[in-house]
Protein backbone atom coordinates (compact mmCIF):
# COMPACT_ATOMS: atom_id res chain seq x y z
CA UNK A 1 0.00 0.00 0.00
CA UNK A 2 1.43 3.52 -0.84
CA UNK A 3 0.23 6.76 0.80
CA UNK A 4 -0.70 8.90 -1.69
CA UNK A 5 -1.84 11.95 0.78
CA UNK A 6 -2.57 12.56 4.24
CA UNK A 7 -4.17 15.75 5.80
CA UNK A 8 -5.08 16.58 8.99
CA UNK A 9 -8.74 17.12 9.50
CA UNK A 10 -10.93 17.24 12.72
CA UNK A 11 -8.67 16.11 14.76
CA UNK A 12 -7.42 13.26 12.77
CA UNK A 13 -6.08 11.74 9.41
CA UNK A 14 -7.38 12.18 6.17
CA UNK A 15 -5.31 10.01 4.03
CA UNK A 16 -5.47 9.00 0.24
CA UNK A 17 -4.17 5.34 -0.42
CA UNK A 18 -3.21 2.83 -3.55
CA UNK A 19 -2.58 -0.25 -3.98
CA UNK A 20 -2.08 -3.30 -6.73
CA UNK A 21 -5.77 -5.12 -6.36
CA UNK A 22 -5.72 -9.10 -7.40
CA UNK A 23 -9.16 -8.78 -7.61
CA UNK A 24 -9.27 -6.19 -10.01
CA UNK A 25 -6.17 -6.66 -11.75
CA UNK A 26 -5.52 -2.93 -11.53
CA UNK A 27 -3.96 0.04 -9.59
CA UNK A 28 -6.84 1.15 -6.90
CA UNK A 29 -7.13 4.22 -4.92
CA UNK A 30 -9.43 4.16 -1.84
CA UNK A 31 -9.47 6.87 1.58
CA UNK A 32 -9.38 6.28 4.96
CA UNK A 33 -10.15 8.91 7.85
CA UNK A 34 -9.26 7.96 10.90
CA UNK A 35 -10.12 10.31 13.94
CA UNK A 36 -8.61 11.28 17.11
CA UNK A 37 -7.78 8.52 19.61
CA UNK A 38 -5.65 7.08 22.10
CA UNK A 39 -2.62 5.43 20.61
CA UNK A 40 -4.03 1.29 21.13
CA UNK A 41 -7.19 2.23 21.18
CA UNK A 42 -9.59 -0.16 18.29
CA UNK A 43 -12.00 1.81 16.26
CA UNK A 44 -14.84 0.16 14.86
CA UNK A 45 -15.06 1.07 10.89
CA UNK A 46 -17.70 2.39 8.73
CA UNK A 47 -17.57 1.35 4.55
CA UNK A 48 -19.01 4.09 2.72
CA UNK A 49 -19.39 2.62 -1.05
CA UNK A 50 -19.87 5.96 -3.55
CA UNK A 51 -21.94 6.27 -6.86
CA UNK A 52 -21.85 6.24 -10.29
CA UNK A 53 -19.62 8.42 -12.05
CA UNK A 54 -17.89 9.04 -8.84
CA UNK A 55 -14.22 7.93 -7.09
CA UNK A 56 -13.19 8.00 -3.24
CA UNK A 57 -12.59 11.62 -3.65
CA UNK A 58 -16.47 13.19 -4.02
CA UNK A 59 -16.92 12.15 -0.54
CA UNK A 60 -13.75 12.79 0.82
CA UNK A 61 -14.20 16.29 -0.28
CA UNK A 62 -18.10 16.38 -0.35
CA UNK A 63 -19.46 14.48 2.34
CA UNK A 64 -18.72 16.13 5.70
CA UNK A 65 -18.43 13.11 7.48
CA UNK A 66 -15.54 14.02 9.56
CA UNK A 67 -16.92 15.89 12.37
CA UNK A 68 -19.25 13.20 13.07
CA UNK A 69 -16.31 10.37 12.62
CA UNK A 70 -14.42 12.44 15.24
CA UNK A 71 -16.72 12.78 18.08
CA UNK A 72 -17.94 8.68 17.44
CA UNK A 73 -14.47 7.67 16.98
CA UNK A 74 -15.56 5.77 13.71
CA UNK A 75 -13.04 5.23 11.04
CA UNK A 76 -14.58 5.90 6.99
CA UNK A 77 -13.31 3.77 4.34
CA UNK A 78 -14.41 5.33 0.99
CA UNK A 79 -13.43 2.54 -2.11
CA UNK A 80 -13.08 3.34 -5.81
CA UNK A 81 -16.53 2.19 -7.70
CA UNK A 82 -14.76 0.51 -10.52
CA UNK A 83 -11.24 -0.28 -12.01
CA UNK A 84 -9.25 2.49 -13.51
CA UNK A 85 -6.61 2.32 -15.82
CA UNK A 86 -5.87 2.62 -19.62
CA UNK A 87 -5.93 -1.59 -20.15
CA UNK A 88 -9.32 -1.44 -18.41
CA UNK A 89 -12.31 -1.99 -20.76
CA UNK A 90 -14.60 0.82 -20.88
CA UNK A 91 -17.37 2.37 -22.82
CA UNK A 92 -18.36 6.06 -23.35
CA UNK A 93 -21.34 6.13 -20.73
CA UNK A 94 -21.86 7.45 -17.28
CA UNK A 95 -23.71 4.50 -16.10
CA UNK A 96 -21.70 1.80 -17.28
CA UNK A 97 -17.99 0.97 -17.48
CA UNK A 98 -15.47 3.06 -15.38
CA UNK A 99 -16.97 4.68 -12.41
CA UNK A 100 -19.95 2.06 -12.86
CA UNK A 101 -18.90 -1.05 -11.00
CA UNK A 102 -21.81 -1.47 -9.60
CA UNK A 103 -20.35 -3.89 -6.54
CA UNK A 104 -20.58 -7.08 -8.99
CA UNK A 105 -18.30 -9.60 -9.86
CA UNK A 106 -18.65 -9.68 -13.47
CA UNK A 107 -18.66 -12.97 -15.49
CA UNK A 108 -19.21 -11.74 -18.91
CA UNK A 109 -16.44 -11.00 -21.72
CA UNK A 110 -13.94 -8.77 -21.96
CA UNK A 111 -15.40 -6.88 -18.24
CA UNK A 112 -14.73 -10.07 -16.28
CA UNK A 113 -10.82 -9.86 -16.35
CA UNK A 114 -11.16 -6.64 -14.23
CA UNK A 115 -14.71 -5.50 -12.68
CA UNK A 116 -14.79 -7.53 -9.74
CA UNK A 117 -15.77 -4.94 -7.22
CA UNK A 118 -18.06 -7.50 -5.11
CA UNK A 119 -14.59 -9.37 -4.15
CA UNK A 120 -13.12 -6.04 -4.08
CA UNK A 121 -15.17 -4.81 -1.66
CA UNK A 122 -16.39 -7.40 0.21
CA UNK A 123 -12.85 -9.73 0.44
CA UNK A 124 -9.91 -7.88 -0.54
CA UNK A 125 -10.12 -4.54 0.84
CA UNK A 126 -11.28 -5.48 4.53
CA UNK A 127 -7.94 -7.07 4.44
CA UNK A 128 -5.82 -5.12 3.42
CA UNK A 129 -7.12 -2.31 6.13
CA UNK A 130 -6.81 -4.66 8.60
CA UNK A 131 -3.33 -5.01 7.80
CA UNK A 132 -2.57 -1.83 7.41
CA UNK A 133 -4.54 0.34 9.95
CA UNK A 134 -3.96 -1.67 13.32
CA UNK A 135 -6.18 0.52 14.78
CA UNK A 136 -9.19 -0.59 12.78
CA UNK A 137 -11.69 -2.84 15.03
CA UNK A 138 -12.67 -5.33 11.96
CA UNK A 139 -14.93 -7.61 14.11
CA UNK A 140 -16.85 -4.15 14.29
CA UNK A 141 -18.09 -2.86 10.59
CA UNK A 142 -21.55 -1.25 9.35
CA UNK A 143 -22.02 -0.20 5.97
CA UNK A 144 -23.29 2.85 3.72
CA UNK A 145 -23.38 4.42 0.89
CA UNK A 146 -25.03 6.37 -2.37
CA UNK A 147 -27.19 5.64 -5.23
CA UNK A 148 -25.32 2.87 -6.97
CA UNK A 149 -23.28 2.41 -3.58
CA UNK A 150 -26.76 2.26 -1.74
CA UNK A 151 -27.33 -0.85 -3.87
CA UNK A 152 -23.98 -2.09 -3.09
CA UNK A 153 -24.42 -1.38 1.27
CA UNK A 154 -27.42 -3.02 1.38
CA UNK A 155 -26.25 -6.25 -1.26
CA UNK A 156 -23.41 -6.20 0.79
CA UNK A 157 -24.79 -6.03 3.92
CA UNK A 158 -27.78 -7.85 3.66
CA UNK A 159 -24.77 -11.32 1.93
CA UNK A 160 -22.85 -10.35 5.13
CA UNK A 161 -24.97 -10.14 8.40
CA UNK A 162 -22.86 -11.64 10.74
CA UNK A 163 -20.15 -9.05 9.52
CA UNK A 164 -22.03 -5.74 9.31
CA UNK A 165 -23.78 -4.44 12.90
CA UNK A 166 -25.83 -1.95 10.65
CA UNK A 167 -26.13 -1.18 7.62
CA UNK A 168 -27.88 2.17 5.82
CA UNK A 169 -27.93 4.04 2.50
CA UNK A 170 -28.71 7.19 0.58
CA UNK A 171 -31.22 7.10 -2.38
CA UNK A 172 -30.23 3.47 -2.91
CA UNK A 173 -31.30 1.96 -6.22
CA UNK A 174 -32.71 -1.03 -4.10
CA UNK A 175 -33.81 -3.69 -6.76
CA UNK A 176 -31.60 -3.62 -10.46
CA UNK A 177 -33.61 -6.45 -11.62
CA UNK A 178 -36.58 -3.49 -11.71
CA UNK A 179 -35.18 -0.62 -13.05
CA UNK A 180 -32.59 0.21 -16.47
CA UNK A 181 -29.62 1.12 -14.49
CA UNK A 182 -29.50 -2.26 -13.15
CA UNK A 183 -30.81 -4.10 -16.59
CA UNK A 184 -28.00 -2.29 -18.22
CA UNK A 185 -24.88 -3.01 -15.65
CA UNK A 186 -25.86 -6.63 -14.77
CA UNK A 187 -27.36 -7.66 -18.29
CA UNK A 188 -23.94 -7.27 -19.53
CA UNK A 189 -21.64 -7.48 -16.55
CA UNK A 190 -23.07 -11.33 -15.62
CA UNK A 191 -25.16 -11.80 -18.77
CA UNK A 192 -29.45 -12.36 -19.13
CA UNK A 193 -29.83 -15.13 -16.43
CA UNK A 194 -31.12 -13.20 -14.34
CA UNK A 195 -31.33 -15.69 -11.55
CA UNK A 196 -27.89 -14.97 -11.11
CA UNK A 197 -28.88 -11.11 -10.80
CA UNK A 198 -30.73 -11.86 -7.29
CA UNK A 199 -27.70 -11.96 -5.24
CA UNK A 200 -26.81 -8.48 -6.42
CA UNK A 201 -29.96 -7.03 -6.01
CA UNK A 202 -31.64 -5.86 -2.27
CA UNK A 203 -34.69 -6.53 -2.43
CA UNK A 204 -34.73 -10.36 -3.94
CA UNK A 205 -31.88 -11.10 -1.53
CA UNK A 206 -34.34 -10.33 1.30
CA UNK A 207 -37.15 -11.76 -0.76
CA UNK A 208 -35.04 -15.07 -0.73
CA UNK A 209 -34.13 -14.99 3.03
CA UNK A 210 -31.70 -12.76 3.31
CA UNK A 211 -32.90 -11.10 7.38
CA UNK A 212 -30.85 -8.00 9.35
CA UNK A 213 -32.58 -6.35 11.98
CA UNK A 214 -32.99 -2.77 10.65
CA UNK A 215 -32.03 -0.50 7.66
CA UNK A 216 -32.07 3.24 7.27
CA UNK A 217 -32.52 4.81 4.29
CA UNK A 218 -32.92 8.59 3.34
CA UNK A 219 -34.30 9.49 0.34
CA UNK A 220 -35.27 13.06 -1.62
CA UNK A 221 -38.60 13.59 -2.51
CA UNK A 222 -36.86 15.86 -5.41
CA UNK A 223 -34.58 13.23 -6.46
CA UNK A 224 -34.38 13.36 -10.50
CA UNK A 225 -33.74 9.67 -10.56
CA UNK A 226 -36.52 8.71 -7.70
CA UNK A 227 -39.48 7.57 -9.82
CA UNK A 228 -37.62 5.24 -12.04
CA UNK A 229 -33.91 4.42 -11.18
CA UNK A 230 -34.45 3.95 -7.35
CA UNK A 231 -38.48 2.94 -6.69
CA UNK A 232 -38.09 2.83 -2.89
CA UNK A 233 -41.47 1.40 -2.43
CA UNK A 234 -40.43 -1.62 -3.44
CA UNK A 235 -38.07 -1.99 -0.62
CA UNK A 236 -40.41 -0.70 1.35
CA UNK A 237 -42.52 -3.60 0.32
CA UNK A 238 -39.69 -5.73 0.81
CA UNK A 239 -39.34 -5.01 4.37
CA UNK A 240 -42.56 -5.18 5.26
CA UNK A 241 -43.13 -9.05 3.89
CA UNK A 242 -39.74 -9.99 5.52
CA UNK A 243 -40.43 -8.18 9.22
CA UNK A 244 -37.36 -6.30 8.50
CA UNK A 245 -37.63 -2.77 10.43
CA UNK A 246 -37.06 0.06 7.81
CA UNK A 247 -36.80 3.54 8.48
CA UNK A 248 -37.54 4.86 4.92
CA UNK A 249 -37.02 8.82 5.29
CA UNK A 250 -38.17 10.76 2.85
CA UNK A 251 -36.64 14.08 3.05
CA UNK A 252 -38.52 16.85 1.53
CA UNK A 253 -36.79 19.02 -1.24
CA UNK A 254 -33.78 17.12 -1.37
CA UNK A 255 -31.68 15.71 -4.88
CA UNK A 256 -29.56 13.34 -5.68
CA UNK A 257 -26.26 15.42 -4.97
CA UNK A 258 -23.70 15.42 -2.24
CA UNK A 259 -25.41 18.62 -0.38
CA UNK A 260 -28.14 16.19 0.14
CA UNK A 261 -25.44 13.31 1.11
CA UNK A 262 -23.70 16.16 3.28
CA UNK A 263 -27.11 17.00 4.81
CA UNK A 264 -27.67 13.62 6.60
CA UNK A 265 -24.25 11.78 6.55
CA UNK A 266 -23.17 13.05 9.83
CA UNK A 267 -26.67 11.07 11.50
CA UNK A 268 -25.94 7.88 9.71
CA UNK A 269 -22.44 8.37 11.08
CA UNK A 270 -23.60 8.51 14.29
CA UNK A 271 -26.25 5.69 13.89
CA UNK A 272 -24.25 3.29 12.86
CA UNK A 273 -21.90 4.58 16.00
CA UNK A 274 -24.65 3.81 18.25
CA UNK A 275 -25.07 0.40 16.81
CA UNK A 276 -20.98 -0.27 16.55
CA UNK A 277 -20.26 0.32 20.23
CA UNK A 278 -23.37 -1.26 21.82
CA UNK B 1 -28.90 38.73 -11.01
CA UNK B 2 -29.51 34.88 -12.48
CA UNK B 3 -30.08 31.89 -10.49
CA UNK B 4 -27.33 28.94 -11.95
CA UNK B 5 -28.21 26.60 -9.41
CA UNK B 6 -29.76 25.83 -6.15
CA UNK B 7 -29.74 22.73 -3.99
CA UNK B 8 -31.60 22.27 -0.80
CA UNK B 9 -28.66 21.34 2.13
CA UNK B 10 -28.74 21.53 5.72
CA UNK B 11 -32.44 22.79 5.78
CA UNK B 12 -31.67 25.63 3.54
CA UNK B 13 -30.85 26.31 0.42
CA UNK B 14 -27.21 26.73 -1.33
CA UNK B 15 -27.28 28.42 -4.26
CA UNK B 16 -24.95 29.67 -6.75
CA UNK B 17 -25.68 33.00 -9.00
CA UNK B 18 -24.11 34.84 -11.82
CA UNK B 19 -24.50 39.20 -12.64
CA UNK B 20 -22.87 41.40 -15.01
CA UNK B 21 -20.34 43.14 -12.75
CA UNK B 22 -20.17 47.20 -13.24
CA UNK B 23 -17.01 46.71 -11.15
CA UNK B 24 -14.90 43.89 -13.33
CA UNK B 25 -16.84 44.55 -16.43
CA UNK B 26 -17.12 40.52 -16.55
CA UNK B 27 -19.79 38.24 -15.67
CA UNK B 28 -18.97 37.43 -12.25
CA UNK B 29 -20.03 33.92 -9.94
CA UNK B 30 -20.49 33.71 -6.74
CA UNK B 31 -22.08 31.40 -3.90
CA UNK B 32 -24.65 32.32 -0.92
CA UNK B 33 -26.07 29.78 1.04
CA UNK B 34 -29.75 31.08 3.15
CA UNK B 35 -30.50 28.43 6.35
CA UNK B 36 -33.63 27.80 7.19
CA UNK B 37 -35.54 30.08 8.84
CA UNK B 38 -39.05 31.46 9.35
CA UNK B 39 -41.05 33.48 6.66
CA UNK B 40 -40.08 37.36 7.20
CA UNK B 41 -37.20 36.66 9.47
CA UNK B 42 -34.08 38.81 9.18
CA UNK B 43 -30.89 37.16 9.24
CA UNK B 44 -26.98 38.50 9.60
CA UNK B 45 -24.46 37.68 6.65
CA UNK B 46 -20.98 35.70 6.95
CA UNK B 47 -18.74 36.73 3.97
CA UNK B 48 -16.02 34.24 2.70
CA UNK B 49 -13.19 35.69 0.97
CA UNK B 50 -11.22 32.57 -0.80
CA UNK B 51 -8.01 32.05 -1.60
CA UNK B 52 -5.35 31.77 -4.70
CA UNK B 53 -6.56 29.65 -7.82
CA UNK B 54 -9.99 29.48 -5.59
CA UNK B 55 -13.55 30.05 -7.17
CA UNK B 56 -16.96 30.40 -4.87
CA UNK B 57 -16.84 26.58 -5.76
CA UNK B 58 -13.72 25.30 -3.38
CA UNK B 59 -15.60 26.50 -0.23
CA UNK B 60 -18.82 25.81 -1.67
CA UNK B 61 -17.90 22.41 -2.05
CA UNK B 62 -15.47 21.80 0.47
CA UNK B 63 -15.92 24.32 3.70
CA UNK B 64 -18.28 22.28 5.96
CA UNK B 65 -20.32 25.67 6.81
CA UNK B 66 -23.66 24.84 6.29
CA UNK B 67 -24.67 22.58 9.12
CA UNK B 68 -22.73 25.68 11.22
CA UNK B 69 -25.39 28.03 9.50
CA UNK B 70 -28.41 26.42 9.86
CA UNK B 71 -27.73 25.87 13.82
CA UNK B 72 -27.01 29.71 14.32
CA UNK B 73 -29.27 31.50 11.12
CA UNK B 74 -26.33 32.76 9.23
CA UNK B 75 -26.16 33.56 5.51
CA UNK B 76 -22.62 32.59 4.05
CA UNK B 77 -22.31 34.43 1.00
CA UNK B 78 -18.58 33.38 -1.11
CA UNK B 79 -17.38 35.68 -3.91
CA UNK B 80 -15.02 34.98 -6.81
CA UNK B 81 -11.34 35.83 -6.39
CA UNK B 82 -11.49 37.62 -9.80
CA UNK B 83 -12.34 38.83 -12.67
CA UNK B 84 -12.80 35.66 -15.38
CA UNK B 85 -13.11 35.63 -18.97
CA UNK B 86 -10.88 35.36 -22.45
CA UNK B 87 -11.50 39.19 -22.59
CA UNK B 88 -9.46 39.31 -19.08
CA UNK B 89 -6.04 39.89 -18.77
CA UNK B 90 -4.16 37.30 -17.61
CA UNK B 91 -0.52 35.42 -16.94
CA UNK B 92 0.37 31.55 -16.48
CA UNK B 93 0.93 31.68 -13.06
CA UNK B 94 -0.96 30.64 -9.91
CA UNK B 95 -0.30 34.07 -7.78
CA UNK B 96 -1.25 36.88 -9.86
CA UNK B 97 -3.98 37.35 -12.40
CA UNK B 98 -7.08 34.80 -12.76
CA UNK B 99 -7.68 33.36 -9.29
CA UNK B 100 -5.43 36.24 -7.88
CA UNK B 101 -7.19 39.16 -7.18
CA UNK B 102 -6.28 40.42 -4.09
CA UNK B 103 -8.94 42.28 -3.11
CA UNK B 104 -7.28 45.67 -4.84
CA UNK B 105 -8.46 47.82 -7.40
CA UNK B 106 -6.15 47.87 -9.64
CA UNK B 107 -4.30 50.86 -10.58
CA UNK B 108 -2.38 49.73 -13.36
CA UNK B 109 -2.42 48.98 -17.11
CA UNK B 110 -3.51 46.21 -18.04
CA UNK B 111 -5.54 45.04 -14.87
CA UNK B 112 -7.38 48.20 -14.03
CA UNK B 113 -9.73 47.76 -16.42
CA UNK B 114 -11.13 44.72 -14.79
CA UNK B 115 -9.00 43.69 -11.13
CA UNK B 116 -11.49 45.69 -9.29
CA UNK B 117 -12.08 43.32 -6.78
CA UNK B 118 -11.98 45.68 -3.32
CA UNK B 119 -14.65 47.72 -5.50
CA UNK B 120 -16.45 44.52 -5.87
CA UNK B 121 -16.51 42.87 -2.93
CA UNK B 122 -16.88 46.40 -0.69
CA UNK B 123 -19.61 47.95 -2.89
CA UNK B 124 -21.27 46.37 -5.42
CA UNK B 125 -21.74 42.26 -4.84
CA UNK B 126 -23.39 43.60 -1.35
CA UNK B 127 -26.00 45.83 -2.78
CA UNK B 128 -26.88 43.12 -5.48
CA UNK B 129 -27.32 40.97 -2.27
CA UNK B 130 -29.18 43.59 -0.26
CA UNK B 131 -31.33 44.21 -3.48
CA UNK B 132 -32.00 40.05 -4.14
CA UNK B 133 -32.05 38.30 -0.94
CA UNK B 134 -34.56 40.26 1.09
CA UNK B 135 -33.70 37.99 4.00
CA UNK B 136 -30.23 39.30 4.48
CA UNK B 137 -29.81 41.95 7.31
CA UNK B 138 -27.23 43.91 5.75
CA UNK B 139 -26.67 45.85 9.02
CA UNK B 140 -25.77 42.70 10.96
CA UNK B 141 -22.21 41.87 8.76
CA UNK B 142 -19.25 40.14 9.70
CA UNK B 143 -16.24 38.87 7.38
CA UNK B 144 -13.75 35.40 7.14
CA UNK B 145 -11.26 34.31 4.91
CA UNK B 146 -9.04 31.89 3.81
CA UNK B 147 -4.98 32.92 2.80
CA UNK B 148 -5.18 35.64 0.06
CA UNK B 149 -8.42 35.67 1.25
CA UNK B 150 -7.26 35.99 4.40
CA UNK B 151 -5.84 38.72 3.56
CA UNK B 152 -9.25 40.24 1.91
CA UNK B 153 -11.16 39.48 5.15
CA UNK B 154 -8.90 41.24 7.38
CA UNK B 155 -8.16 44.23 5.41
CA UNK B 156 -11.79 44.67 4.05
CA UNK B 157 -12.98 44.10 7.64
CA UNK B 158 -10.54 47.00 9.27
CA UNK B 159 -11.29 49.74 6.70
CA UNK B 160 -15.05 49.37 7.25
CA UNK B 161 -15.42 48.20 11.13
CA UNK B 162 -18.70 50.30 11.24
CA UNK B 163 -19.93 47.73 9.08
CA UNK B 164 -18.49 44.61 9.94
CA UNK B 165 -19.11 43.53 13.59
CA UNK B 166 -15.82 41.12 13.27
CA UNK B 167 -13.93 39.65 11.67
CA UNK B 168 -11.94 36.29 11.41
CA UNK B 169 -9.22 34.51 9.34
CA UNK B 170 -7.65 31.48 8.32
CA UNK B 171 -3.70 31.09 7.66
CA UNK B 172 -4.11 35.04 6.14
CA UNK B 173 -1.44 36.66 4.55
CA UNK B 174 -1.65 39.09 7.07
CA UNK B 175 1.47 41.89 5.67
CA UNK B 176 1.72 41.54 1.55
CA UNK B 177 4.02 44.58 1.93
CA UNK B 178 6.17 41.58 3.47
CA UNK B 179 5.89 38.65 1.49
CA UNK B 180 6.46 37.54 -1.94
CA UNK B 181 2.78 37.16 -2.96
CA UNK B 182 2.20 40.72 -1.73
CA UNK B 183 5.33 42.26 -3.68
CA UNK B 184 4.50 40.72 -7.05
CA UNK B 185 0.28 41.21 -6.74
CA UNK B 186 0.35 44.73 -5.14
CA UNK B 187 3.74 45.67 -7.72
CA UNK B 188 1.66 45.04 -10.43
CA UNK B 189 -1.65 46.26 -9.83
CA UNK B 190 -1.40 48.93 -7.66
CA UNK B 191 2.02 50.12 -9.10
CA UNK B 192 5.93 50.15 -6.81
CA UNK B 193 4.46 53.34 -4.69
CA UNK B 194 4.28 51.36 -1.35
CA UNK B 195 2.20 54.06 0.28
CA UNK B 196 -0.49 53.13 -2.19
CA UNK B 197 0.07 49.45 -0.61
CA UNK B 198 -0.81 50.27 2.97
CA UNK B 199 -4.46 50.38 2.85
CA UNK B 200 -4.57 47.00 1.64
CA UNK B 201 -2.00 45.51 4.12
CA UNK B 202 -3.52 44.83 7.61
CA UNK B 203 -0.40 45.17 9.34
CA UNK B 204 -0.18 48.79 7.98
CA UNK B 205 -3.63 49.46 8.39
CA UNK B 206 -3.28 48.50 11.84
CA UNK B 207 0.19 50.95 12.56
CA UNK B 208 -1.95 53.62 11.02
CA UNK B 209 -4.69 53.53 13.34
CA UNK B 210 -7.49 51.12 12.07
CA UNK B 211 -9.12 49.93 15.21
CA UNK B 212 -11.29 46.85 15.99
CA UNK B 213 -11.92 44.94 19.34
CA UNK B 214 -10.67 42.01 18.50
CA UNK B 215 -9.51 39.26 15.81
CA UNK B 216 -9.67 35.42 15.71
CA UNK B 217 -7.00 33.60 13.49
CA UNK B 218 -6.38 30.09 12.65
CA UNK B 219 -3.40 29.12 11.30
CA UNK B 220 -1.64 25.58 11.03
CA UNK B 221 1.39 25.14 11.88
CA UNK B 222 2.10 22.54 9.18
CA UNK B 223 0.90 25.00 6.09
CA UNK B 224 4.08 25.54 4.04
CA UNK B 225 3.59 28.97 3.11
CA UNK B 226 3.90 29.87 6.60
CA UNK B 227 7.15 31.33 7.15
CA UNK B 228 7.79 32.69 3.88
CA UNK B 229 3.97 34.57 2.73
CA UNK B 230 1.73 34.40 5.70
CA UNK B 231 3.98 35.55 8.96
CA UNK B 232 1.37 35.84 11.40
CA UNK B 233 3.62 37.27 14.13
CA UNK B 234 3.64 40.44 12.32
CA UNK B 235 -0.33 40.49 13.22
CA UNK B 236 0.67 39.80 16.28
CA UNK B 237 3.17 42.22 17.08
CA UNK B 238 0.71 44.91 15.35
CA UNK B 239 -2.28 43.66 17.43
CA UNK B 240 0.16 44.18 20.39
CA UNK B 241 1.17 47.67 19.62
CA UNK B 242 -2.66 48.71 19.00
CA UNK B 243 -4.06 47.14 21.76
CA UNK B 244 -6.10 44.84 19.90
CA UNK B 245 -7.34 42.12 21.47
CA UNK B 246 -6.12 38.90 18.91
CA UNK B 247 -6.76 35.42 19.23
CA UNK B 248 -4.26 33.78 16.97
CA UNK B 249 -4.61 29.64 17.53
CA UNK B 250 -1.73 27.87 16.34
CA UNK B 251 -3.63 24.40 14.51
CA UNK B 252 -0.84 22.00 15.49
CA UNK B 253 -0.10 19.51 12.56
CA UNK B 254 -2.98 21.37 9.71
CA UNK B 255 -1.73 22.17 6.45
CA UNK B 256 -3.18 24.89 4.24
CA UNK B 257 -5.99 23.17 2.55
CA UNK B 258 -9.67 23.31 2.79
CA UNK B 259 -8.73 20.07 4.96
CA UNK B 260 -7.69 22.76 7.69
CA UNK B 261 -10.74 25.20 6.90
CA UNK B 262 -13.27 23.03 7.16
CA UNK B 263 -12.37 21.76 10.80
CA UNK B 264 -12.57 24.99 11.79
CA UNK B 265 -14.92 26.75 9.42
CA UNK B 266 -18.11 25.52 12.03
CA UNK B 267 -16.30 27.16 15.14
CA UNK B 268 -16.03 30.59 13.15
CA UNK B 269 -19.17 30.70 12.30
CA UNK B 270 -20.24 30.22 15.59
CA UNK B 271 -17.79 32.98 17.11
CA UNK B 272 -19.25 35.26 14.75
CA UNK B 273 -23.01 34.26 14.74
CA UNK B 274 -22.48 35.35 18.64
CA UNK B 275 -21.15 38.53 18.20
CA UNK B 276 -23.71 39.21 15.35
CA UNK B 277 -26.81 38.23 17.90
CA UNK B 278 -25.02 40.53 20.44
Amino acid sequence: MQTLSTNKAHGGVQGVYGHASMATGTEMTFSVYVPPHEDGRKLPVLWYLSGLTCSHANVTEKGEYRAACAEHGVIFVAPDTSPRGDAVPDEDSYDFGKGAGFYVDATEAPWSANYRMRSYVEDELPALIAAEFPMADMARQSITGHSMGGHGALTTGLRNPDRFRSISAFAPVVSPINCPWGHKALGRYIGEDRADWRRYDACALIADGARVAELLVDQGDADNFLEEQLRPQLLRDACEAAGIDLTLRMQPGYDHSYYFISSFLGEHVAWHAARLKA
